[in-house]
């Protein structure tokens, strides 16, 4: 019904002009602290303050209404106390605003007065064609025009994923854990009340946004009347072509009172939401650090063609622990043919364990890394590899070499330490050709806490996928497999995502992320 | 059989003078690399270097055997070839050497010709009452003499965790993870292929080492001919006391063949073991994340009495996850009296949820935290409670505030900062102030990326347990919480260790972790 048209999300996502109506001098107000983050997200259009008591704020201009500014407006975003919104909405509506983002709280989430409240907004907007975000809205994020209208001040970095969230604080928090994973974004929506706007719309959009490769999304409970049926036609259309991922709260009993209460969400039957999204093709995260680990593997990683893995670890252990983790993810360990076999011979010493999981058995020769790498990762024996402990060893080992005291010669040491550099670098590159290659994925585990700088970058432009644990390579490498089986299943097409080409296929993530549209 | 006695290995982990044998100036052969890692990792003890035909090495005198140094050695490390130990053992015993750590590989693990060497090797150390660790061992560590005797350059801190593993990459991995999530240890074995010291001689050892407050071990199988009996024997005695928390990979086919392979264990039913560490009161982490998750909730935190637990949340979202996470760990999500409700009425706004989850709706108001914490977890109702996001919001923000451009006026913003700066100071040291007063554990989960170095050093000094998801904390507080009851119905004892006082009873972990064995 009050469902805005897909044209004035792309409003909303990229508007050459922002309002922020009720713009405050004090710190502790959203008023003060989003358009902070809007001008130190440095967002590339124009940025107007509106409140009528007001001369200056962050040492802007301070406009009495929206109407008073002289520029066309794109987008309201409305902190005002909730009483005042369906008048600041009807400005808007004479302003011809197209998009409003409600922040305010104090609607439908507090009872039937705010619920009044609430309708009566949505009415307003609906007609004048404004896309309503919210109202109870943690704000938007869009890397197209740096725009940050965000209450936290999180700073996700440019990327391929997009999220919309039905918690802000939850939605603002995997912006921010993405960071730290080395995920970044082109769009997130806190989708608030979802009085007019609803998730299967910003995933609507997601869908046909090119800069977006991945969507992810947080659902507690589908808000619409229709008893989800437009979120799965939506759903079902866009993931033969890209995948979404989604984390669904509120699955026990305790949880699915506290999102009745949270955002006033029918959490509904687990079983119903987890057999639907199957159906879909929609992959499913059991955690929030695993909605981040699996963003990270479809961002970046071609899909597997089947499920047998092949192990190269520098250490028994997790190797043992690897093959644990495949099998108890469904999938499978693979048998080496004994051509394989005599060729890994030929590399590794002659105690090595001669099968799946291939030991290095402590060896610290890089071409011999690097020989036993291209041997598994090539071999039709195998559908993806996972590397364990090969990538990123070296900045530690220079670090308490160079920088411990009680040590007389540093010489040895800091040569040592280069060897292992370089033995990184060169790791990293091979991964990167290989997965071109053979188009199979690769997924490293960084058996190391020292977070090189270096290594982390190259691995991101490399668009290496790393994990700091075999357990969530392993869950993340099933993932992949089952949204292959999906793709194969359900569309025929050889399990290949068809919009987009993932970056491994560019050979330069960064550029495939930067882009422009018209390409 | 070959069995050492505890005494022997108290000098293993507390030596006063080592000798490594077979030192070399090459940097990529451990003979280099564990003394650099010995003299960098400032060993209180006395280092000697061991080979005949270097005259220095690291710049230090190298003497052409141990039998040429003139002072008394009390553990000897070994790295020379495999064929060449039995003899180098048979010098050490000669020399009256108490322990020995056999780094070299190539014994019991190659076949039946290492295996007799390994025979031969274990013989003439258990004749002369030497305590051999491996061979094919990674090493020990040791903060009570600032021992780091390993072969990867790893450097754990000191702290109140001790830990045996299986594997010397997952063990020494292990120590470099700990760094990370703030875990500090007491003890490290890598026991290598346990010809003579077994897994269960080192947990009866940290069973009695007063520094040592939690054990964690990671087993693929156990070694001894006794089909386990000693091992659940020296488990059964210690569990009274002291947890112990066990990894236990090759619990899949794969994973079994995998341990078969790289330890020569045999891994076993999954389902014999998972039922024997049940009974034995052994708690079992389910991946090597977790392992360490478990390490440091029980290093640090009180056990609850029951399992009811209280959310205080700053954000709905994270509610309802952690609502999930509990009742899908075992846990219940406590429901709050009218008493306690009318209590958090006066402080929170009207529209609260009114229920646990207790959402604080956004406030920013400080002392309404505090009020709402010491409500919740002082309350009957609830036996343990989690925080999420009240801990570490302000260095983020901050940093954004102060570093970034395009804001012209950062008056009002570093204000913002330093009030969000305080209430994290407040918050902990409140959590610090009601985990004594109750005796109930108190679980952040801090929701943000940032490191903020103040807070973390606050909340370590403090003994703050910290997540980073709502999930682990969950998971983490069920464990403390089945252990309480394995205390209880066991031994009667009302769900105590009756060992150690943890820390959270001295108001100053540094203290307790620094605290000599004299005390």
């Amino acid at each position: 019904m009050a469902r805005s048209p897909l044209k004035n999300l792309d409003v909303l996502f990229n508007p050459r002009s922002i309002a922020l109506i009720g713009a405050s001098n004090n710190p502790f107000k959203w008023g003060f602290i989003i358009p902070t983050n809007i001008l130190t997200g440095q967002y590339s259009g124009k940025l107007f303050l509106v409140n009528p008591y007001e001369k200056k704020v962050l040492n802007r201009e301070v406009y009495p209404s929206v109407n008073a500014i002289s520029e066309d407006i794109d987008v309201a975003v409305v902190v005002t106390p909730s009483s005042t919104v369906a008048s600041v909405t009807e400005e808007c509506a004479r302003k011809g605003v197209k998009a409003e983002i409600v922040i305010t709280a104090g609607f439908g989430e507090t009872g039937a007065e705010g619920a009044k409240l609430e309708k009566e907004v949505v009415s307003i907007a609906s007609r004048a064609g404004i896309a309503l975000v919210g109202p109870n809205t943690m704000g938007v994020y869009s890397s197209e025009v740096s725009l940050y209208a965000l209450m936290p001040p999180v700073r996700p970095k440019p990327g391929a994923v997009a999220l919309v969230s039905q918690s802000g604080n939850l939605g603002t928090q995997l912006l921010d854990m993405g960071e730290q994973v080395g995920l970044g974004f082109t769009k997130f929506a806190s989708s608030g009340n979802e009085a007019a706007i609803r998730t299967e719309d910003y995933i609507e959009y997601y869908g046909k946004d090119p800069d977006t490769r991945v969507i992810i999304a947080y659902i507690e409970g589908l808000k619409g009347t229709d008893g989800g049926t437009r979120f799965m036609e939506v759903a079902r259309e866009i993931t033969k072509k890209k995948p979404i991922i989604v984390f669904k709260a509120g699955r026990s009993e305790a949880g699915a009172k506290a999102a009745m209460s949270h955002s006033g969400a029918i959490a509904g039957s687990r079983q119903i939401y987890e057999d639907a999204f199957r159906q879909l093709g929609i992959i499913q995260a059991s955690t929030i650090e695993q909605l981040l680990d699996l963003a990270k593997a479809f961002e970046g990683s071609p899909l597997p063609k089947g499920k047998r893995v092949g192990i190269l670890t520098w250490g028994g252990g997790y190797g043992v622990v690897t093959a644990d983790a495949c099998e108890e993810a469904g999938l499978e360990v693979a048998r080496l043919s004994p051509a394989l076999i005599s060729e890994l011979d030929k590399v590794l010493p002659p105690y090595w364990s001669k099968g799946n999981p291939v030991d290095l058995v402590g060896t610290l020769d890089g071409k011999a890394h690097l020989k036993c790498l291209n041997l598994l990762a090539g071999s039709d024996d195998v559908d993806a590899t996972i590397v364990l402990g090969l990538v990123a060893g070296a900045s530690r080992f220079v670090e308490i070499m160079i920088t411990s005291p009680g040590l007389p010669d540093i010489k040895g040491a800091s040569a040592f330490g280069k060897m292992f550099e370089k033995g990184d670098e060169d790791i990293i590159n091979e991964i990167s050709r290989l997965v071109v290659l053979y188009d199979k994925p690769v997924v490293t585990v960084t058996l190391t806490s020292v977070k090189s700088e270096v290594n982390e970058a190259m691995m991101r432009k490399k668009n290496i996928l790393a994990y700091s644990t075999p357990e969530r390579a392993a869950k993340a490498l099933s993932k992949l497999y089952e949204y292959q089986r999906y793709l194969y299943n359900a569309q025929g097409n050889k399990g290949r995502p068809i919009l987009s080409e993932p970056p491994h296929k560019t050979q330069n993530a960064a550029e495939t992320k930067t882009r422009s549209k018209s390409q």
